[in-house]
């Protein structure tokens, strides 16, 4: 049977009328996945894990592998208390392993807390652009997704703007994302406070999956989570970890926001070799995240070079760059792959979004957009 | 702070009125995880995966934990071959990768069935007492829940019942569950069709998870597919596979379906690991499942021995049986508890339910069973 025969056809029908109403003609999310050498597309860290690592990971899975015949323990308890003990080193923040709660990749962590908070009839709130996720997560779950507004051209968000569009909409649930994806920029710290005070009726979720790689000086929202028991921060260790393969998000709030996520996740949804791999990765969290002041420098030398080019570079406290100054995105994202490097479109108008890869990568992607800058550059109105 | 310092309660109170309204109140899943000696609670295999399938996972994972700072292959394409080729040799009927689905546990692909066919205003139908997480599932993701009834004693359903009760809810999705959890018994085949008849809005999802463990003629719900877009049928290598640890539960159903799904599925929720160790196990299928024998003639084993002990054991297609007879369910579930075996009380009045496990962990309970049994049986009403 082939995928337009007549039988096909009837199928796709049929599936079509008893789909969800609100999932009709949606596609799916879909960052290419092609081989092309120098992939900067999804903020992946480039750098394989160190062999040291590999040899720990693979002695503690041994045993694991073995004992596949055992659910895994639905609380994890091991990986909670390392991440506990990490969280408390890297950002000087005491947390309670009760206060910890972890998923398959940050976005499983983010669809609990849509699921606790949100629902028919409930809103949540983000301001655009952001992670794309976060909308396709609310509506997906059957959640109203409202769409908050940053500044145009410089994608930033004062504390008055979002309070008051918080205000405006009620929400059950805000999402923040800092440093943000796709503009890279960390949030004003006041935004945080002023938004809880503005929505008394939602779970503020800060979502800091690029937290490792900001710019000195910027404060985690972790440092405000004492007495504010609707605030939810989320992290990955998919970006500054090296850990994309391995699928773990975790979030730290108060131990009650925590408990009622035990109501809405599927039970023993960590497997063990999760648990293990992810605990282990922890305990080497110093090697792991070596990589991440070298990705910096990269990330400041595409900054550089881009402006040098002419284009227009968003300051960046993230492990990619956004920039703008393209007269046509999607013709460029296609002549930079055909030049082996793939780049992210990510539906903004006139700009792309590049991951800071290794000094190799970098390079090959500055040389590539170098050449093309002159033709691609949108030209600007006479004065 | 102390879990019942002022403090505390104020946030316990602050997330209860958050919470989504329909979800206060309730408990979350917990079969209790105790360290017992003999373990027959969660229909697990007592068997640990054999050394010969421990060293080719090992192998094969080691190039993936050097790459987990890459994002795993979405689409899972390699463990979808071998999931095919699975099927194929099993059950005889021909099946093709794009009818394959999978996800971090049966429990997974279950809820990206209720997100992608359920939702506010829709209906799930399922027949109680059957696998406790189908209206768990239903529930936490905002669809409604119906629940179906089987004739009490013997917990069958005819396919005239089953026609009545999908007519009478015209659901949007019907769950079946064959063989049943935790009755045990396989369902008459031709309930299937007559469900698909009398719901004609509903996809119709066979839960098969115990579907190897089935007395021999007992037909698959696979040999149903062809022609039926609205079936599916899920599977698990929770149980026969010996891989409950491994999280890999997965569906066959026709290709429109199964890609209708992409719209829900958080993107990248198989891991790397989780892919490549699923693969390997199902690559060694034969040598894993060769337990499957010797569980089922310890489940025959203890259908024999409970009703010589003048219980009510239950027909059995899976690795468990449930048993009735009881006066006080929960008393004998504390009494065997503290004889060092671990059973299930399924929450069926004067019934508990037991996992076959090895002939010593059988032997363990049917003697724990067999003292307790002459305090612990229901008197009958004098004739």
């Amino acid at each position: 049977m082939s995928a337009d025969s007549p039988e096909a056809r009837t199928a796709a029908h049929e599936i079509g009328r008893l789909l969800r109403p609100d999932l009709r003609g949606r596609s799916p999310y879909g960052a290419p996945q092609l081989d092309v050498p120098v992939r900067l597309n999804t903020n992946e860290n480039s750098y394989p894990v160190p062999e040291v690592i590999v040899r720990a990971v693979m002695a503690a899975l041994e045993d694991d592998i073995r004992s596949l015949n055992r659910y895994p323990d639905r609380e994890f308890t091991d990986l909670r208390a390392v991440l506990t003990s990490y969280l408390g080193q890297q950002s000087g923040v005491r947390v309670r392993p009760e206060q910890v709660w972890a998923g398959n990749g940050s976005n499983e962590v983010l669809s609990h807390l849509v699921q606790a908070f949100g629902g028919h009839g409930r809103t949540a709130l983000g301001f655009t652009p952001s992670y794309s996720m976060h909308p396709i997560i609310t509506a997906t779950l059957g959640t109203t997704w409202a769409d908050g507004m940053r500044e145009s051209g410089t994608f930033e968000l004062t504390a008055e703007a979002a309070a008051e569009q918080a205000r405006a909409h009620d929400p059950s649930i805000v999402f923040l994302c800092s440093p943000n994806n796709p503009t890279g920029t960390a949030l004003p710290f006041e935004v945080i406070g002023a938004v809880l005070d503005a929505a008394p009726n939602a779970v503020v979720v800060v979502d800091e999956a690029y937290a490792e790689f900001a710019r000195p000086g910027t404060r985690s929202a972790l440092t405000l989570l004492e007495g504010n028991p609707r605030l939810v921060v989320t992290r990955t260790m998919s970006k500054a970890f090296a850990f994309a393969g391995g699928r773990l998000g975790y979030l730290v709030a108060d131990p009650a926001l925590v408990d009622a996520l035990r109501l809405v996740r599927l039970p023993y949804h960590l497997s063990t070799p999760t648990q293990t791999i992810a605990r282990v990765a922890l305990q080497h969290a110093d090697l792991l995240l070596a990589t991440v002041e070298a990705i910096k420098a990269e990330r400041d030398r595409i900054v550089d070079g881009l402006a040098g080019m002419g284009l227009a570079p968003v300051a960046s406290d993230s492990n990619f760059v956004l920039f703008g100054g393209l007269a046509d995105a999607h013709a460029t994202w296609q002549a930079l792959l055909e030049a082996g490097v793939l780049v992210r479109d990510v539906g903004i108008p006139h700009h792309l979004r590049v991951t800071a890869g290794t000094p190799a990568e970098t390079s090959a992607f500055l040389e590539a957009m170098g050449r093309l800058a002159p033709e691609h550059r949108l030209e600007q109105e006479p004065a």
